[in-house]
């Protein structure tokens, strides 16, 4: 693949990566399963140096984002048969520009309430991690896994 | 002004109405803010039927919104010279597709914490709300208000 030179000396989030697995790369972000067994969650993380703001991407580069949001809202939601998606841009504790992709369930721990800081997060049984991310890995059109 | 034929039938969700002032609406959405003088917060809405996910608009629209969710966080950060601009799409309570645009600063009452279930709503002293509400209007690119 090429690299955008707009992409040249980024780097994912320290914090980011100790909370996050990769699944792979889509042309403009990163995605990441979150190492919370409670909600299938994605991160997606544009590639882009310094990025903090919607508004630090140029418009082209927001709708990319905004297209690889729905496309990684979309099968997670296929693949999950979750009752919603929950998408989010917070960044207050990181301030790498992230989107929170999160399949909810009527069931889950948090429902209706946002996810956060209502639950620890729960470790995954390797295997079930492993079959989740392989599964998503062949659902997104990613350019490299 | 044109009305757009996808948006025939479409009103803003009761809850959503007690909870608002209406700002005006940009191409896509209704901009409203909220009731909460904890934090400068406004909701997009796009003026689309029964649109509750991203993924309910097409790909255009998705474009358009991620535009003016864009707008309304620079407008709103320049207006309120805040520390943060958060973004979120939940709709787990109120199903109508809406974007949480909301200033954060490092003062707030749930800085660094997303602001969902922290401290009650605050209601806005008439004078000031009115205009914040006067202010946004001049920066926004509104097609009506």
């Amino acid at each position: 693949m090429t690299t955008n030179p707009n992409e040249s000396g980024w780097a994912l989030d320290p914090q980011i990566e100790r909370d996050t697995v990769p699944v792979g790369d889509l042309p403009l972000c990163r995605v990441l399963l979150m190492r919370d067994a409670n909600y299938p969650w994605l991160l997606l993380v544009p590639r882009r140096c310094g990025a903090s703001e919607l508004t630090d991407l140029d418009p082209a580069e927001q709708a990319l984002l905004i297209a690889e949001t729905a496309q990684a809202g979309r099968v997670l939601r296929a693949v999950t048969a979750c009752d919603k998606i929950n998408l989010a841009a917070l960044g207050n504790v990181v301030p790498q520009l992230h989107v929170h992709v999160i399949a909810r369930m009527r069931s889950d721990p948090a429902w209706p309430r946002p996810v956060w800081n209502v639950v620890p997060a729960r470790e995954y049984e390797a295997a079930a991690r492993d079959r989740l991310v392989a599964t998503l890995r062949e659902q997104l059109s990613l350019v490299s896994s």
